[in-house]
């Protein structure tokens, strides 16, 4: 049943994103709750929640992802508390950030360098 | 000294993507001995050996950024055939371009499980 | 519940794609089921069954869309096809992409139209 | 006559784009007058004034082809203002911004309907 | 006067392009004409014809462009043969691709190459 | 040795960039001294000290390909500097944003100049 997709793609928001993820679908809210709604069962009920992959490596292919596509930088910040949130430690999430020179160029990784700095100073608050 | 750097990246191609890596290296003998020489040493010495990172989670990173950028098939596919290389399972690796669907939208991650399909036909040969 | 969903997006499907979708769908069923799943669910039953835009501006954004990323010359087929199958005309279709010159630039037009030609040949045997 | 396709163009852009197309063009004047001037021409005298598509299929492309590429929120801004003006509504414009989370991935289409709710609110001012 | 318009952006053509350039809008013709005429207009009356930039720089910036947006491998080899027929070295145009590993990732300078690997043979029968 | 390309691209670097190189160096020392090293070494040490292209080449191919990849604002500023300090004059860097309108589209030419006029407004101060 939907409610179930949507019950199962909160939950699964929750342990990655935190109050982040959140947020986000909050902000979504008032201008589109089907947005906000898709937005939770498609990526987090029907893709997060498969097995096969573990969460530490979603997150490193979503880190990856995003700074290669290089126009989604407040998404990629929400990854990025991700990435930490399930166990990547930052010199892993740094590293994959640095290979993303060889494949998406340097101002794609210093970009997304940046963005790991901002994330890095609110999580120290 | 540039020699280990040329020595060290050839190593690590070959570790990770075998022959297909090398061949691609030969391919670019004839056109541009130079920008072959570069796409061993900084990728392959610089990034790929740097430790902080297993090449799992490096290919992985891989496979989902050139899955997500949809313009690179060749690179893809070498990518394809190096996360099986160093140890990802076709069920891992499926899952990262079933992701990609969330980030880079369906056309990228029909293409990317295309050329998969291609490059486990070529293996079982 | 979920079987609903998939019902409900191949029907859709079968009324904008015709064979050509279920063509798409049947190559992936080898490589990946899941993935041919998914492409039906989201795409279909979430998002093209919706009420507030009729089919022909759905292929129009479409059109547009894939015109402009530029790098999923098999799905823009598609969806020319598909642009026809809902109402458009090919003069619509045509303007279309002249436009997207203005966004994406004149090689994503000329792509674009090329496929077209293609398309519209396939349809005329 | 060039004098009249720049007339022309300026006309289409009005009718179009009301006040935020001219306050691009008048943004431009200072840095690049001859920018402004192919600006009102190629896209508004050359594309837009076309026959073969009406003025709501053409905006309903042109917000679907800004969200799906990403790297143009204040274009896209303008013509999301510029669908609204020539008669497509709210409801349709969301539905093409949720659509393109199909093609083009869920941050692409999270940010462009953050872009289309700060429009409304302007435009609610 | 628009004839003008078409005449001078052929006659740049021809002067860049050579036959290679005539063959694209030839075989635009059967399918899209106006594609044709406003490719010819716009890129080649309207903006290759400007002065205060010299046509080797024109096409440097072109095929730098096409290399890194990596989705137009036709339009960057008849931009390759331009380059070389304004007077670029074949050396200038591999720096030229060489470079934008730092800018697009080595998978569009690789892509690059090869392409005009291609260029170069066929220029040599 | 490793040292000698940190020199030698250090001194490309100030030589192309000045202060403006500088300062991206700088501010990425805090969260990744690493990256810092490698975009000083392979873009600056190994790429722009080739010989086969003058700097001025350099820089308009450069300018190009961000603006025309159009997620990089930052560093297209720096690059627009970089352009003005090797000699390109400030008609030739608006030529080639403009003809960028003809390949990535006319947002990412008009980005590219509204960033332009900034950095022109900053070095007039």
């Amino acid at each position: 049943m939907n409610s179930n997709r949507l019950e199962q793609g909160l939950q699964k928001l929750h342990e990655i994103d935190g109050e982040a993820g959140q947020a986000v679908i909050n902000s979504l809210q008032h201008i589109s709750p089907d947005l906000a709604r898709l937005t939770i069962e498609f990526p987090f009920a029907d893709v997060y929640s498969r097995p096969g992959l573990d969460l530490r490596a979603r997150e490193i292919a979503t880190v990856a992802a995003l700074t290669a596509l290089g126009h989604c930088a407040p998404q990629l910040k929400v990854h990025l508390n991700a990435a930490l949130n399930v166990g990547c430690s930052e010199e892993e999430i740094k590293e994959v950030i640095i290979q993303m020179a060889v494949y998406a160029g340097f101002p794609a990784s210093l970009n997304a360098m940046f963005a790991f700095a901002e994330v890095l100073e609110r999580r120290a608050d």
